[in-house]
C-alpha cells in the first residue's frame, strides 16, 4: 500500500497544508509595513493563544534555545536555582543553569514520575532566585502539577520567579499563564502550532522583566529586552524567519477559526483534541496488554508505552517506520530502548489515532512473533471516542 | 502595472523557487535516515559551497546567533580582542564582545571606509586572542581586505585566531577560507544561498576547535563543541528548522549546476554575477550623478550611493516601495537618511539589475523634482555588461 509520510512524534508535528503554502509562498522583507504587520499581528495573537497579557516574543532557533534565553536573562552567576526534573528536559534545565554558573538545587524524580507538592515546598527557601520546571516532561509521558507548583511559589510572598518549558505542553494541557503566576512560559512552532521547526516564542511577566534589570549572566542573541524593546516597533531585533512567521500566521488563522473566532477556544480545542485522543491511545495500549510508562500523571501530549517484555523499543519504532512509514518516538535518555512514545499535538485527529493503534498491532505482532487479536486497540479507542463524544453531546 | 516583490536588499534576497517548494513540502523528523541524510550532505556541499576542508555547521538563528558563538565559544572573560569595525555590523562584533567580559580594542574606522593594514598590525600584540572583522561590511557596502589581514594574523606566529563574518560576503566576494588561514567564517541563509533567514552557519579551523578546549565564556544553544558531536553522527544538538534544511539542499543543488557539477565553482559563478551587477549598478549610479559611498573598497554584495543632496535617502526607499513594490535599503546606524543601499546578492540577473536602475531613474525623478534623463543609468549598465561580456567571450 502506499505509505505517506506520518508524523506521531511529539514534534515536528503534522504540518498544517495553509501554513505549508504560507511559508512557500512568503516573499516579503522583514524592514517593511506588509512584514511589521504581519509580525504585529503574530504577536498579539500569540497573546491570545497562549491566554496571557503578558509580552510574547518569537525568536529564530528551537525551543532550547528560549530555554537559554531564560537562564541568561533571568540569573546572575552564584544565583540559587531550584530545578525541579524527572526527564531528558528536566536534565536539559540542569545544564543549562550550571552553564550560566548558578548554584543549582536539584529536585529529582525517577523517570516517569513526577514531584509531589511537599518535596516542593520543602525545597523552596527564602534565597530561591527561581524555579524552572517542565509541563509536560516529553521524554516521558508526564504531567507536571504547574498550578500547584505555581501556588507554592507565589505562596513565598517573595519574588522567587517561575519558568515553564511548556515546549509540548501548550496547546495539549490547560495552562492559566496569568492567573497561576507563571513568569516565563516556553513553546515551539513544531508542536502544537502545527508548522516546522524553527520558532521558538516566550511569554514573560513584569516580575520577570524587573528580574532582568539586574541580572548579570551574558547575553545577546537571546537577550530579550532588546526584543521587546524592538517587538514594540513591530520589528525583531535581529533578522526573523520571516517564512516561518508566514506559516505561524496561517497556523494561528486556523486555531482562531477551531475557537470560533477565538485563539483561546481553539487552543481548549486543541487541549481536548489531545486529551481523547491520549485517552483512546492509553486504552488501545492497555487492550494489548502494554503498561503505560507514566500512569499516575500521563500527560496529553505524548503517550509513552513501555515495550514488551524481552523487546527493545527500538524494534518498535524501526518497526513503524519500516512497514508504514510513521515515526513513533523511542525513548530518551536512560529510556532508550525501553519504551516508545506516541504523541497526540497539534493537527492529529481520528483517524491518526486510529490508524496509530491499528498500525501498532501489526507491529507488536512482528516484534513479538506472538498474534496479536486484530482490532482489539482500535476497539478499545473507539469505545472511549464514543464515551466521550456521546457526554459531550448530552451535556450540549 | 503589476508590481511583483522585488527584493533589492542585502538579505532576505530573492528567492530561489525550487528551494521554497522544497521548504514547502519537507515533512520528514528530524531523527530518521531521511533528515540524517538530507542533514548530512547538505553539511558536506556546505564545505564544497565555502571551499573548505573545516568543519561546517549550520544552526536554527540568524547570523547574529552564530556571531555571538563564535564569540561565545572562541573566549573566556578578561581576553584581549581586536574588533575591526567601520559600520554596524563591526559595531556588533564590539558589543558581542564586551557582552561576554573582553577586554576590547577597537580600530574604527568611518562608515564607508576599510583598514589599512598598517594600522591593523600596529594592533596585533602578541596577547589578542582573537580578531573579529566582516569580510564586507552590509551597512556602507565596503569590502575589507580579508586576504591582508589573514597574512598578518597568520604572520604573528602565535594562535591568534581570526572571525570573519562573510554573511553578505560569502558568494559575492572571493575568500580562500583554507588557504588564508580564516578559523571561523560566518554565513547566513537568506543571502547568497537564496533561501528564507532561519539558518546561519559557519566553518570552524582546527585552530578554533582547540581554542574550545580551554575557554569559559558561558554557551549552551550555541555550544559549538556540542553541534559538532552531534553532527558526526548526522544530526543537529537540538531540534533543527527542517523545512529551511530542505529548502537549503535544493538551493546547493542549483548551485551545482551552476557551476556544472561542482559548489565551488558554482559559487565563484555568483561571485562573478555579483560582482558584474554590482559594476553595472555603480556605473548606473555614477550615470545618475550619484556618489558611491564606500569608492575605495566597494563590495560586491550591496552599493551604497548617497543620497542627492538635500534628499531624505529614507524617500527614495518609500519611492521604490510605493511605485514598484521593490525593497532597497536605507542606510543603518549613522548612515541612516544619508544613503541607500542596492544588493546584488544571490539569485539576481540581468533584468533584475537593469530593472532596478530604470527604477531609479524614476524614484531620482520623484524626490528631486528635477528631470532625469530616462535610460541614462540604464545605458551605462548595459554598457559594462556588453564590454564585459564580450570580455569573457573574448576569453574563451
Amino acid at each position: 500500500m502506499l505509505r505517506k509520510n506520518r508524523l506521531f512524534t511529539p514534534g515536528p508535528t503534522p504540518l498544517l497544508p495553509a501554513a505549508q503554502f504560507a511559508e512557500a509562498s512568503f516573499t516579503a522583507h522583514h524592514r517593511t509595513a506588509d512584514f511589521r504587520n504581519l509580525f504585529t499581528r503574530v504577536l498579539a495573537d500569540m497573546k491570545e493563544f497562549i491566554g496571557t497579557q503578558n509580552d510574547v516574543l518569537v525568536l529564530a532557533c528551537s525551543g532550547t534555545g528560549v530555554m537559554e534565553a531564560a537562564v541568561s536573562n533571568l540569573t546572575s552567576p552564584g544565583d540559587k536555582i531550584l530545578v525541579l526534573t524527572a526527564g531528558k528536559f528536566g536534565e536539559r534545565w540542569t545544564a543549562l543553569v550550571e552553564a550560566y554558573g548558578c548554584q543549582v538545587d536539584t529536585l529529582s524524580k525517577p523517570y516517569g514520575e513526577t514531584f509531589s507538592l511537599d518535596e516542593v515546598r520543602s525545597r523552596l527557601t527564602p534565597d530561591v532566585r527561581a524555579v524552572y520546571v517542565q509541563a509536560t516532561e516529553t521524554s516521558t509521558g508526564a504531567r507536571h502539577d504547574v498550578k500547584g507548583i505555581a501556588k507554592l511559589v507565589r505562596a513565598t510572598g517573595n519574588d522567587t520567579l517561575l519558568v515553564v518549558d511548556a515546549i509540548t505542553g501548550l496547546g495539549t494541557t490547560h495552562l492559566d499563564v496569568d492567573g497561576w503566576g507563571v513568569d516565563i512560559i516556553i513553546g515551539g512552532s513544531q508542536k502544537a502550532l502545527m508548522i516546522p521547526p524553527g520558532l521558538a516564542y516566550c511569554a514573560v511577566s513584569e516580575r520577570a522583566w524587573q528580574r532582568m534589570e539586574t541580572t548579570k549572566s551574558p547575553r545577546y542573541y537571546f537577550d530579550l529586552r532588546k526584543e521587546r524593546k524592538s517587538a514594540a516597533k513591530g520589528e525583531s531585533a535581529y533578522t526573523p524567519a520571516t517564512s516561518l512567521f508566514a506559516a505561524l500566521g496561517a497556523a494561528l488563522d486556523y486555531i482562531r477559526q477551531l475557537g470560533a473566532g477565538n485563539l483561546g477556544a481553539g487552543r481548549e480545542d486543541l487541549v481536548n483534541n489531545a486529551e481523547l485522543a491520549a485517552e483512546m491511545t492509553r486504552a488501545g495500549g492497555l487492550a494489548l496488554g502494554l503498561k503505560l510508562f507514566a500512569p499516575s500523571s500521563p500527560a496529553a501530549a505524548v503517550t509513552a508505552l513501555e515495550a514488551p517484555a524481552g523487546v527493545d523499543s527500538g524494534a518498535i519504532v524501526k518497526e513503524f517506520r519500516e512497514s508504514f512509514n510513521a515515526v513513533v518516538a523511542n525513548g530518551q535518555g536512560e529510556m532508550k530502548g525501553k519504551l516508545f512514545r506516541m504523541a497526540h499535538i497539534g493537527y492529529y485527529d481520528y483517524l491518526d489515532t486510529i490508524g496509530a493503534l491499528a498500525a501498532l498491532e501489526h507491529v507488536l505482532a512482528h516484534v513479538t512473533g506472538k498474534s496479536v487479536a486484530f482490532g482489539s486497540a482500535v476497539r478499545a479507542a473507539q469505545e472511549v471516542f464514543a464515551r466521550q463524544t456521546e457526554a459531550a453531546g448530552a451535556s450540549r
